[in-house]
């Protein structure tokens, strides 16, 4: 492994430098560097994922370290969080903590979309002035636009102050110009005759990835897809973590806000670039994401979010020029946030809702967004009811001894042999495994269910799962792989605590979703969509068999990808989506599970897995 | 005289000092280092203005200053643009030369005006939210607004960025808040509960002279007035140089732009001074001003202004943020311009319409705007008709040997002793003579006229002038003061050449009217107002007398102070007389007098000065 220069910390396999500051763990030294390691609990020690192997005079094992690693410290594993190389050195970062590899969704389901752009492009004739007709040049504009606007020209047109400054410039090369105007009252670009069509972006700005759709506003096509971890996680894995790093002042806000601003600025450059443009001339931009992130994105206080009642600072839809919120496209751009719902039900649900067309579902459907939030939306008979649980991130490999994202080396399907001689895994990227993501979690539980070795109760059954199930430091525990069949060379198991981490999340689910059956008089679902990366990858006959929501056919299980991004294009492609969207948030019923009264007795009563016969 | 260090230059009275730049006159020396000399001509070597006496090596004289000055020169004056002082040393520079020293009117007329505010003032009360009522803090703010809001609030309020991402803080301070509504709809400014009452500022942006009139917009109380020379006027005195310079590139007009936009900040901080409050306070301010003025103010590139047909950028009301423009006012206040007729019938002669009520006055009546610029409207019966003269600076003392603006040592009120042997001089500021200014020219001609030393054709009677009438280097010339009795310690004379420039201004404006009255059909002219410093100077009996406008009873020619200014008050008070301003451009008619069929005859025969039984 090459050795850093004096001083310097080298990051390997990346090969990125940086200078130790007094005081500073190599973990905040990663994120100063651009180096990004996991790190849900946000660097305090807690979860014991940001594991790094240093070379150099690291500083002593914490207590922290010595529980979490365990026998692994032996082979030189260090929590990232909690060391420090002082005097320089190199770091290796495992395939396991490195937080950039992950596997991202940028596909999702569309269906028929009637276009009805927000912004539409112009070339207009702009006449000289006369003697007889000395008019100024801003009114010749609006006169020769007003003949040629298909929709009609508002009575009281806007030319934004930037582009009125320029246009004596323009106008002085000739009166054919180029314009767009948007909802046919402002005039969001100006300039030569031939302009390109006006371009759109849309941005699902999630907890863990940020994905931008790169459209042509004209013919509605999709040019480009760009998608980036958020740049946040560094910073803490989940919403909670981020906001109560905001509570330690506007600057680490501004910090946040900054890097999603500058991840998406990033995205749009991408995008463009795969599609031979230039982010200028990108003049509309529509936002959706989780109530955290809309706050954070707009450097708003989130305070409020994490506290109850968790009153956001604004539902409704934000529209701001996106210069304002320091998004580098078309200089009078707008930016529209969709509206958020609640303070755990953000506009990433209510896209989601949108593109599934739940204001117009007639059979009881559960619309599901397994992300990093656990959020769902009842849909019957055009009523809608929506809530948030506290799943907690053990389906998305959280909690979990040796969980993980869905990254290369996850284990995503878990397949018994014959016998229950030995587990089959399939492993994202065709690696050798290292942890399990989310699905794989699920996969492997319903085939222990399965195959009894796994009871309902959620104990292993030793006597079924012999050879395969062991004791562990806490309790049994099922080893998926041996130590010489993984990427990491340890032993790749199940323990009782994650069983137990899995049941605390789908029992909260399934809690959740039979509080909205009962608030909206709903004895049978008739169909559930899963939505969000892990929805779709998620099983759904694994779903059900572990009863991650209230029973329904297979066949009614349907994975409709990323929903929320499709939400997004939607209302950019469309103002009478736009119009949908806040109307549909505002139809929308919220129902506040903490101390709702039946929430306790039904999450108890999920606990437990469903019967073999479920 | 005290000499300036080393290679620095001191003006002096002022006792400012500055680096001389190679290449650099001492005009754009003082330019530099904010000392105000006059140079009408823009430092082109043409006025002869820029008198100036330096002490140290200066640069060698040259043909322009040899022509100008002749000899002058032999008293150590030179031409501050013409002449450098490369090794430094001492500049004097004389009374009649300093631009700063102007008398500037700040008094108008104003009757009686229906408040009609575009900003208000409300206390709300903000109710926390609740786990049953979980509303948004923005939305929270809507609610308790539309509660107390006197006229009802708009259906789609909005609360802009800025104060969106201040929400969260000032709730945490309570919900007790102060704000204030423009237009029902936009929340302007937002605080703790104690506010003082929201400020507006209503500017008049004229070629010389900027006022600021700082107003109460919740009792329409005014609370303070502030004024300042134009600190574009050392850049050149009319618009015509100052547009000229900015054809130089894009960096000119800024900084010719900057230099209003700071004066302006300096006004608003000086009134806000008067009044004990602050910039921050000000929450819509209402700006007029010519053509050239506004384009310039607002960077817009002049060029199509100065050459035929005239035509603005932009005609109509131009409202930004007042930071768009660069006003250092409250962060959300708005900047409304008035609007403009034309190229060269700007939004202060739509404010003065305004404020005279031109669009509602029955009898003939002829606004004449004597500023800068000569712009008049005619008013009868509800339509009004508007031109503008080239009537050449003479009646601002400009293109006359001894002619001067209306400061401290300008002859205003000339009277002839009985017999006329001599001539009686009223003095702005009790000083001796050093020039003439406009309502002083007039005045020594119409005494002239009415003795019969001045003939109507414009030539002198050497008989009846006798004693005061003299040969001079161009034709005879009138002896108003010998060089005992001036400031200058040279002879104050009239001379025929002035006599002329005067007859030209007078036979453009006269004709301008005429056409006006010929255009509507109107036979005689019931009432004349004068409006702008100079009008409120001049005699009505003395302007009559030498025919510079229609024949008409002098006790119906009233000087109606500021007019434009007293429009832009109205406006910044009430939304309606804002809308009243814009329709009153609108209706308003122009006449382009330049290719007029009529103009020339009448402009020719109304050279001569009216009989002596006029």
């Amino acid at each position: 492994m090459p050795r850093a220069g004096d001083e310097q910390v080298t990051f390997q396999p990346m090969g990125r430098r940086a200078d130790p500051q007094p005081g500073q763990s190599l973990l905040q030294l990663a994120q100063s560097a651009g180096v990004g390691i996991e790190a849900p609990c946000g660097g305090k020690g807690l979860c014991g994922k940001c594991r790094v192997r240093p070379e150099g005079r690291a500083t002593p094992l914490t207590p922290a370290e010595k529980a979490l690693l365990g026998p692994d410290t032996e082979q030189g594993l260090r929590l990232a969080c909690q060391t420090a190389l002082p005097q320089g050195g190199a770091v290796w970062v495992p395939p396991e903590s490195r937080s950039q590899r992950q596997v991202i969704l940028t596909s999702g389901a569309s269906g028929e979309l009637e276009l009805d752009q927000t912004v539409r492009a112009y070339t207009v004739s702009v006449p000289p002035p006369s003697l007889e007709r000395p008019e100024a040049a801003r009114e010749r504009l609006f006169s020769a636009l007003s003949a040629v606007a298909a929709d009609g020209l508002s009575d009281s047109p806007e030319l934004p102050f930037s582009l009125l400054q320029r246009l004596p410039g323009l106008l002085a090369g000739g009166g054919e110009l180029g314009l767009a105007l948007r909802k046919g009252r402002e005039i969001v670009s100006l300039g030569a005759a031939q302009q390109g069509p006006p371009l759109g972006l849309a941005v699902d700005l999630g907890t863990t990835t940020v994905v931008a759709y790169l459209c042509d506003l004209d013919s509605g096509k999709l040019l480009a897809v760009s998608s980036e971890m958020n740049p946040q996680v560094p910073y803490g894995d989940d919403v909670i973590s981020r906001m109560s790093l905001c509570a330690a002042g506007p600057q680490e806000l501004a910090k946040l806000s900054r890097a999603a601003v500058e991840c998406i600025n990033a995205l749009a450059v991408d995008a463009c670039a795969q599609a031979g443009t230039d982010p200028e001339c990108i003049l509309e931009c529509v936002m959706v994401g989780n109530s955290a992130m809309h706050h954070i994105f707009l450097a708003l206080d989130p305070a409020s979010l994490a506290i109850a009642p968790y009153a956001p600072v604004v539902r409704g839809p934000v529209e701001i020029k996106a210069r304002q919120a320091g998004l580098a496209l078309g200089q009078e751009a707008w930016l529209h946030w969709l509206p958020l719902k609640a303070g755990f039900v953000g506009a990433d649900i209510v896209a989601a809702a949108l593109a599934v067309g739940a204001d117009e579902l007639d059979q009881p459907t559960l619309l599901l967004d397994l992300g990093t939030n656990g959020e769902m939306v009842l849909a019957a008979g055009g009523r809608m009811l929506a809530c948030s649980t506290a799943a907690g991130p053990a389906l998305e490999g959280g909690h979990i001894a040796q969980g993980m994202r869905g990254a290369p080396g996850a284990v995503e399907r878990a397949a018994l042999q014959a016998g229950a001689a030995s587990t089959e895994l399939r492993v994202i990227g065709g690696e050798k495994p290292v942890g399990f993501c989310g699905s794989g979690l699920v996969s492997l539980i319903s085939c222990l269910l399965e195959a009894g070795i796994l009871l309902p109760s959620g104990g292993f059954d030793p006597e079924r799962g012999r050879g395969l199930v062991r004791p562990g430091a806490n309790g049994r525990e099922f080893l998926a792989a041996p130590s010489g069949a993984t990427g990491h060379g340890r032993d790749l198991v199940l323990t009782s605590q994650d069983v137990a981490e899995v049941q605390l999340a789908k029992a909260a689910i399934r809690a959740g979703a039979e509080v909205l059956m009962a608030e909206m008089g709903v004895k049978q679902i008739s169909q559930v969509l899963l939505a969000g990366a892990f929805g779709n990858y998620l099983d759904p006959g694994e779903a059900a068999r572990i009863g991650l929501f209230p029973p329904v056919p297979v066949e009614r299980i349907l994975g409709v990808g990323n929903a929320a991004g499709v939400g997004a294009v939607m209302a950019l492609l469309s103002q009478k989506q736009r119009v949908r969207a806040k109307k549909l948030a505002q139809a929308m019923g919220y129902v506040e599970l903490s101390g709702h009264p039946l929430f306790q007795d039904l999450f108890v009563d999920s606990m437990a897995f469903p019967g073999g016969d479920a």
